[in-house]
């Protein structure tokens, strides 16, 4: 039994999970729900609250022991008034004022901090980043987003935003993403895949060249049945990922040239294609960057894998 | 008489000053020469260490009253070792080790710095840039490049190299800067838009729309002749700096996206070419960059004017 203990609380698109800990990054407890924004922001904050009551139960814990709540949430979000404002991943959400409602039920302090920058710290602290001064990470999921770790310490900029690399234009048009075409985020995320991906099926078909991308419903393709079919052999696959790769390459030359980082660690899709997308990343890298900058940084992929959104939100709780 | 002082020395393509400082940003004494870096460094160093003596001697100093001394140079330089690279405006100097022939000579501390970084401090020290935590200083004269401070703090980056935003790609082809089509030093630099008034002038003329930019030698056309003749409302002229601040803009955007400072300084041309450049240019950073970011960004042309060589070497002095 722990004498006190922090509570991470990780909200995605997709799942929330709620991690309880003694010793960050160690978890000793772990309850995951189905966010379903489509429902609403209540019935999710419901859940969070039962969770961290069972959690503490668990453990035969009052809520006296919690030394703190950490929440990581996509952005855009005020983090000192801890509202989480409508992040594209959760449309309904829209100002909820999540730390005062848990401050209020827990009676301890609560966190709030975006996933690029919660993330960037997990992976300073635990992950791949270990021991660098400058490290940039890349969350290439859905979106495209970066944390800055300068001198070893988070930077957030003037007013939170700092690191929306995503919404940099690489070209005038292209794919969308971030509400602009041809930005980072359209050309180098999971969403912005799909959409390169799908036109690439689109070509082939013209030229009756096979591959098994065609066989998913169009909307349906995702950066992993890319995978899946390159890992087959599907030459489609293989140049889609490729080309991302280049794409990816322009903005790492772009972020070495202005920040001159140690290392960059690419979360999200990255360390699942792998060198694949990562060694054309470096060679277009090398070639676009200067060269004494782009030599001294390392490019890798996240090492934290699927425990990197418990892990950034159990940083929130402690402190970026 | 000043019992002790700093000596500052700011080494340009065209002329080298050293000057001489109890207080800075304060000057007691100036000395100006001609660098001529065809004729090599050796003539160079000479007078610079005479000048350093002529303004001790005039103050009634020995070299013992020398706290220590700063220099100011183009990249690349090796910062901790105190050598000058062969930057572009300084061709003939290659590996000069100015820092130990100075310590030698006047047994005293050396300091070297490139010319951005140490503008940056400047600027923010004494300049445009006073009371901002994380500012940006761009320096717009033959090359492009941007000092960092961040926290109030230089940011140098992991190898002295941040900053070199003047050899990030803008478009797959254009005028060429930092070796490169269509990078942003091609873009915006003072040698960039040389290169696109002179394309706007074969074009005017071709169309046989009058501008008085045609009359001087086309290689020796300069941001100047372009601010002159845009004073007297030549068309051309107007239209060439119209389009290099909207290209600003997209410099500044991604600046604004990916660092979120709160203030972006702009040296060399910006000043002389004034909002005929800056209002075209906050104008596509606000459009470009992220909204919440770009507002709380303000742009502004640096305040040092002619003494911000003087006073940035004063600062690489007394410590960045």
């Amino acid at each position: 039994m722990a004498a006190s203990v922090w509570i991470g609380v990780d909200i995605g698109g997709t799942k929330t999970a709620i991690v309880l800990s003694s010793k960050p990054p160690a978890i000793q407890g772990r309850i995951e729900f189905p966010t379903l924004p489509a429902k609403g922001p209540e019935r999710a904050l419901g859940l969070i609250s039962d969770s961290i009551g069972k959690l503490l139960c668990a453990e035969r814990l009052k809520i006296s022991a919690l030394k703190g709540i950490g929440i990581s949430c996509g952005s855009p979000l005020d983090r000192v008034g801890g509202i989480i404002q409508a992040p594209p991943n959760l449309p309904t959400w829209i100002d909820v004022p999540i730390k005062a409602i848990l401050e209020e039920q827990f009676d301890t302090a609560c966190r709030l901090e975006n996933d690029a920058n919660a993330g960037a710290v997990a992976e300073h602290r635990y992950g791949a980043g270990r021991g660098c001064d400058h490290m940039i990470f890349l969350t290439m999921g859905t979106g495209f987003g970066a944390g800055i770790i300068i001198g070893g310490r988070l930077y957030r900029g003037t007013t939170g935003s700092a690191g929306e690399i995503g919404h940099v234009r690489l070209t005038r048009s292209g794919p969308v993403g971030y509400h602009k075409a041809g930005s980072v985020e359209g050309w180098v995320s999971g969403g912005g895949i799909a959409q390169v991906a799908r036109r690439a099926v689109r070509k082939a078909r013209r030229k009756r060249i096979k591959t098994t991308l065609a066989k998913p419903p169009q909307d349906g393709l995702t950066a992993r049945d890319l995978a899946l079919a390159a890992a087959k052999g599907d030459a489609i696959a293989i140049q889609v990922i490729r080309s991302t790769g280049e794409r990816l390459g322009e903005v790492l030359a772009i972020l070495v040239d202005i920040l001159n980082p140690d290392r960059i660690v690419i979360g999200g899709l990255a360390p699942r294609l792998g060198e694949a997308l990562l060694a054309p990343a470096r060679e277009v890298m090398r070639r676009e960057a200067l060269a004494p900058a782009a030599e001294c940084c390392e490019v890798v992929p996240a090492a934290l894998g699927e425990r990197i959104g418990d892990i950034a939100s159990l940083c929130v709780a402690t402190g970026l």
